[in-house]
């Protein structure tokens, strides 16, 4: 597995869970490919992941981890001091990353560390040796990437977006502007042959001409932004008014987090990515426009303990007034960290089954399912056991 | 339709808002029945509904939508005043119930009114001699029956129960402590070949003695106790946790309610039956056992306004704790006249096409449903779009 | 009483409420005059206030009020029938307002009325011209006025705001960029020597040139921005934290509101001066910096009907971290009126005991009191109960 | 410090907490006698507190503390292994305690460990033993005894309760139907002159002879229970709706909570106690009788975190009905350790200054402050701080 933003929260929860569960320390708590629903297909086994990564920022997992336990109170000290050998052979898989027109904020956490200059084309290939380099190291079959870098302003849509050529000549033309960090990452994945997994919002990873490029190599890709806290919930609750035929007036929803994602998103424009894939699920599942909107809120001290509240007001019989309103209290790096690892097995699965481009089936993960135009949870979840069962049915015969 | 209970806050408010859709003074909001779904079959009219019931207490809907109106806010004076004649009309079909063995919580509601006595074999003729005089009288097709009686306290099960030739001898033999007024009712409805809808939880109306005369006289009946408010979001929600393998420790709920209904349930043996429904729908969902308790206090400010706090425990990935709480504050009454409308119109439906027994499809609209082994809202749904999708490929033939 | 912004929706339901107090049609609630806290000091009667005032938009309290009661519930449109003489005589007392540099979404409420023109001393004068005549007409011996205006984008401050005869001049010059409606409003009531609540946050109104004015003229004044809900609890609840010595970490406040109010706030120039006087009090309290936020977003389905989310984060004991979040659902206008009730008689009380100038002691209705460095709501309580001490003391001499 | 409860979870959070400190190892946040508020007075130096008691089961402080770790996250192992010498030295200071009619779920906690049996005055004479062997083995000038014991089943009131001359009588004929464990705690401490804090709801403790035999020794005592999370909430809000007149319907609490506290109030018996020394507050702050309850429910995966949500319905101006919810989220140990503490600090100036019996300035720390009518938590610390600032004027002369 090949981390795009190795070092983030994110990235060192899922390397220090992973090889708990290999080393039987931990349950493999919180991954459909290892419930009963998932059964009878041939995942690829947790214990034989290896982990690697682009970072614009160097680290090492056993102080990321101590970092992280500091301030959440999540990866115990006494599970890591068992792991450190495993920590210390994954950090030294991380590779510096490219930051190409990554705007101020995600910048500024690089801190003094430059990241690889050069020109985009020199950054793709650059990203490209790592990956390989680290493949031959490891005696890899096969790699997936994963895409968890820091949320990115929007990029502005551009000619050059659109198609495979048009793409490519702005590459050769060094034109950075055009670019975010996630495009090359994406770019590089496409061209590499290497399933991708878009796990963040940003807008550059997944562009018309990006996807043309994993559509030329044969390579399965799947996004955008991990489903793991009030979406999920959202999605899951609000076919209920549908089914119940109660009109939803208003869906107030208000997001407070800390720690380096709260601060990306304090930034107002790397937040208007995020509130753009959350706002639009809504109104596709309830089958009208509704008053609907996202806050989010840089809440230090709750690191990445994110709190979001929401409050829905809605009519029913006799257009009575009513309402709904919940708090979810998740730790965002552990509820997603499990999801990353099912859409990297689903994606290395879909690879060697020779699928290629979008994952439909995967909706279910994702706040913004791309080419997929269902946000129900309840179906997105019927889409993943109705492929499941495919899968299993050309597997019996 | 034909009102067991017909003097409560819901029938009151189900005649108002029947007859307000009906005269075009309000929207058919809240049925599913009336939404795309459930397009091209042939549903009775709202409009041609006549109304009439059994109450133990006298009683006239002006009055009661009025006192409701000071209590909660719903049914406003301006639209009652606008159905004065269609409400003494409905007023005059109500007749005086049964109450045999009701309990002491009930019977006190009652008042003075004593109702009708004399043997039960009397009261179940009563009973269908009160329905045929409606129907008659309104020159009916057909009557549909739906229990909407104050809870009772739970019936000791007892050999009589479980044969209808057993439980005739009983009826026979005027044993009063083996049944309750629900019983009597179901009875009744059964062997005069009525549909049956059973919207509350009181264990007497469907014993197994009472579904053989529903099966033995060819009729549709469905239960029980109607899935309005905190267990429609349970049921909503649960799903979401299993989906994502959040393992859940502890789903604490905590109802508050005040009215004719909340005084019931403050009676400690009448609370039994209720916290029976809903107590069994989360292992059900979530395939394992797991700590569960719905607390129901008694707050008389609230009225109707039925509240509910519901605090969900779970732990994630490296056995994290995390938690979701929800506040539910919704008019019951409000929330259960369109599904009981919906209920009224599926029975209907069944009887004319000839359906005999439990009616699975509409598990979605009950706590407890009846011979059905989900409680999934969204699986529920599933199984009622089936249905529908059935009648109208048999109309199409 | 002369209220400024007298057809909004809490002028509409002072006006309302007071004559239904004073014809015994509703119980005095919500009014600490009328407790046993404030027995013995001669207040004026309620049922003797006479209603007049200054608005932009024309109107007339009775259809306002069926206004509010299709959106809030409030103002039963049987209470607002026994008072629709009272209510006709009030409309007429109503004049049109001044808007001199109100800012677009104030100035876009008053829709094509437009409001007196003219200079900005013709303006004064006429604002003053209409209360004398109001006075005459009814006989009055006293006026009190309140700002009841929307909110207004904060007014940057000037070098003609700091001296009485330095904000004349500017009047004389007719600058109408220097001014707001409040300011105009609050200069006219402080020059005619009428004491003047001001129950909004706009800093227009209470500017160091015209509280040197009211001082020239001996008259009392009080501000600014009423506490009825969110700040209230906050001002309660804070006070605990410092006496447990828990250290707040963050406490972060989420507000939603519709209705016109909502509107006005829904531009982010307006919103700011809401923001900011509620922004400064729980430093004050705590006695020390930390992460706070208040947050309004506008949700027209609401209308008056506020509600606020509050999540405090604080730290105990061994350094652990905890949290309290609250729920405030309440009805601005209904919060508001009886506040108003009382700031008017502790004005008119002031007055008629020659106290003039600021009114310390009404800090607790205030959430930014003006020359008072005191927001503990308990210990702003002990400063109107000295008052009133202090007062029936002088009496009783 | 004596504790009575001396292997409970507040214990142990106690005296970690207080090594923590006295090492420089922590903060001494959430005492009120570390603050300015506090400042210039003598009081006991924490690093000086030697921590001796009694319990009914063996156990030691290391083993405990990461029992605690494991359930709730505090008393970290990084933190709790630097205190190994201190813990282990607390831990040889505990003795054997006392269980006469302790009830069957405090008698089940035991386990097979019996406690000391004999007869009634054969166990107090025991207790002081103890005591006096820990103050000799430590060369203590002073010992405070504070009673941290499992909330007992109240005690039904008996004659031999009501004089200190009754109660040694039925001491001596060894009536253990008439005691409970706390009962003889608080009789020792009272006869060996040491100053007695009631941390617990337990009714047997402060039983009026056992207040005469405190007076006969010329001793301080102060109880009940701590108010460490809702009910100090609660009393921090309720002045609220008094000073601004809003009328309180229904004040609704409801608790959860897992661990050895939430078992034992899950005994029916043991709850009784509980609720009623929170049952009073309200009414005697808000001066009216409400509707008013507070459930609670034990849920085994909180452990120590409380959980608790309020639901506050209130009728403002016109009648018109609001509401306020809160749910409070903190953990129980951390809240009360610091209130021992100060307590302590307390009790033992009192002891100093030669101050004999009940401490009423002490209320604010308590749900049912004895012989003290106040629950306003606002004035309650306004009788701390008039003490505190009586103490300063005496030292000052």
């Amino acid at each position: 597995m090949w981390l795009f933003g190795a070092h983030g929260g994110l990235a060192t929860t899922l390397v220090v869970g992973t090889r708990a569960i290999a080393r039987g320390l931990a349950e493999a708590r919180g991954l459909a490919t290892e419930t009963a629903a998932a059964a009878g297909i041939p995942w690829q086994p947790l214990a034989d992941i290896v982990f690697g990564g682009h970072d614009i920022r160097r680290g090492d997992y056993a102080s990321s981890a101590a970092e992280i336990h500091a301030r959440t109170g999540t990866l115990a000290p006494e599970l890591v001091r068992k792991l450190r050998s495993d920590l210390t052979a994954a950090s030294k898989n991380i590779a510096l990353g490219v930051m190409p027109n990554a705007g101020p904020t995600i910048t500024g956490l690089a801190g003094k560390q430059r990241p690889r200059a050069g020109t985009l084309r020199q950054q793709i290939a650059q990203v490209q040796r790592d990956i390989r380099a680290f493949a031959r190291r490891h005696r890899l079959d096969r790699v997936v990437c994963v895409n968890l870098t820091s949320t990115e302003p929007p990029l502005k849509p551009h000619a050059a977006h659109r198609s495979l050529a048009a793409f490519e000549r702005a590459l050769d033309d060094n034109r950075q502007q055009l670019v975010r960090p996630s495009a090359i990452y994406a770019y590089a994945a496409a061209t590499a042959g290497l399933p991708f997994v878009h796990f963040t919002p940003s807008n550059s990873a997944l562009l018309p001409a990006i996807r043309q490029a994993f559509a030329a190599s044969g390579t399965p890709w799947m996004g955008c932004d991990g489903k793991t806290g009030e979406t999920l919930v959202k999605t899951a609750l609000a076919p209920m008014f549908k089914i119940r035929d109660l009109r939803v007036l208003s869906w107030q929803g208000y997001n407070i987090l800390g720690d380096r994602d709260g601060r990306v998103l304090a930034d107002r424009d790397n937040k208007r990515a995020k509130v753009a894939t959350k706002d639009g699920v809504l109104p596709s599942i309830l089958g009208y426009p509704l008053h609907t909107h996202v806050g989010i809120d840089y809440v230090p001290s709750l690191h990445d303990l994110k709190t979001a509240w929401d409050f829905v007001h809605f009519e029913g019989f006799l257009g009575t007034k009513m309402s709904l309103q919940f708090t979810w209290q998740g730790c965002d790096a552990i509820l997603a960290a499990p999801l990353v690892l099912d859409l990297v097995r689903f994606a290395d699965l879909a690879k060697r089954r020779g699928e290629a481009g979008p994952m439909p089936h995967l909706a279910c993960y994702f706040k913004q399912p791309f080419e997929v135009d269902e946000h129900d949870l309840h179906r997105q979840w019927l889409m993943l056991t109705a492929y499941l069962e495919r899968v299993r049915g050309e597997r019996a015969r």
